[in-house]
């Protein structure tokens, strides 16, 4: 059952991502005692331009433009 | 207030996506004995290469290339 | 894969529970063309207290009292 | 810690972007009093074709195309 | 249509409750010139005990007891 | 900014969860390169008599009695 969530700017590469899901399943599959195969993971990318802290675009702050209708 | 959330992969065609919020509409208002009008249904689509169960990419699972870069 | 969250107020009774997950699966798995067995449902209940329309906390609309400090 | 998560539909310009992590934190910080430094707000965008009130896609009700394989 | 889901520790005041959704409100109508009416906000409360910043829980930071069974 | 979220079923000690939060840190920050001291983990507990598998709910296939009214 343990479900797992990663929420991560975009922009990773494949082998990054292979290394995420096989590492984070080990994490949880060690602390939990459960069966690795039970572990699912799923990575939810999203944008500088979509996430603030402090009331401020994290795109603003890293002084990158904020596209306009792109998703 | 049901909100439900259908997460799935993406593909699927609109009339698919028709049926789909229909179907479960009425699977909530019949089962929950509410008024369909107050049912929300929210899609969310992901990718193969963004879910892995057991510590594997579905897209390498599938023999898939991981798209770099791309949403 | 497809992953179905239902979120509701708390206070329905089991059999409604086992209603709603199963028409709620055989709904994806007809519209989608995907077999039952590979369809997850999550029942996520919430509160009148902790849920708003138009800035109004719907106990306050229901005119029923906050708890405080329960879950 | 407070977290904010505001689920919209996609076309918004990045100025109403700006403005709403900017009052979306003003009001957790005031009304939590809370340091508005430690509050976190991610915009998640949706489309009117994957979202649906009484079984009826948002776009079928406004007369909009559903596009075909498009996220 | 915007759907607001603010995540925080529990222990607010009804009160604070009360000022939060109304001033989140505001602040997405503002923002995003949309009718209040149509605005949602849900409060989901979490625990020190399931919330970790660097790979330890607040509750462990802050020297509190972890509930053992407890939700 | 990696978010974790930990869907899991309830009832695992408190040192089961300090292992998970540290060792789900470890393997975010080891395969996407990045500081620990920003990688978030939130557990999310969720009950048998809410999860459902296969329109089956997981304490009916588990022969477990579902709690009425309860959270």
């Amino acid at each position: 059952m343990p479900t797992v969530k990663v929420e991560m700017f975009s922009g990773r590469t494949p082998q990054q991502k292979r290394d995420l899901v096989r590492l984070v399943t080990d994490a949880v599959a060690e602390s939990l005692s459960v069966d690795p195969a039970g572990v699912r993971v799923q990575i939810v990318e999203t944008e500088r331009h979509h996430s603030a802290v402090g009331g401020v675009l994290r795109s603003d702050a890293a002084g990158e433009a904020v596209p306009f209708g792109t998703p």
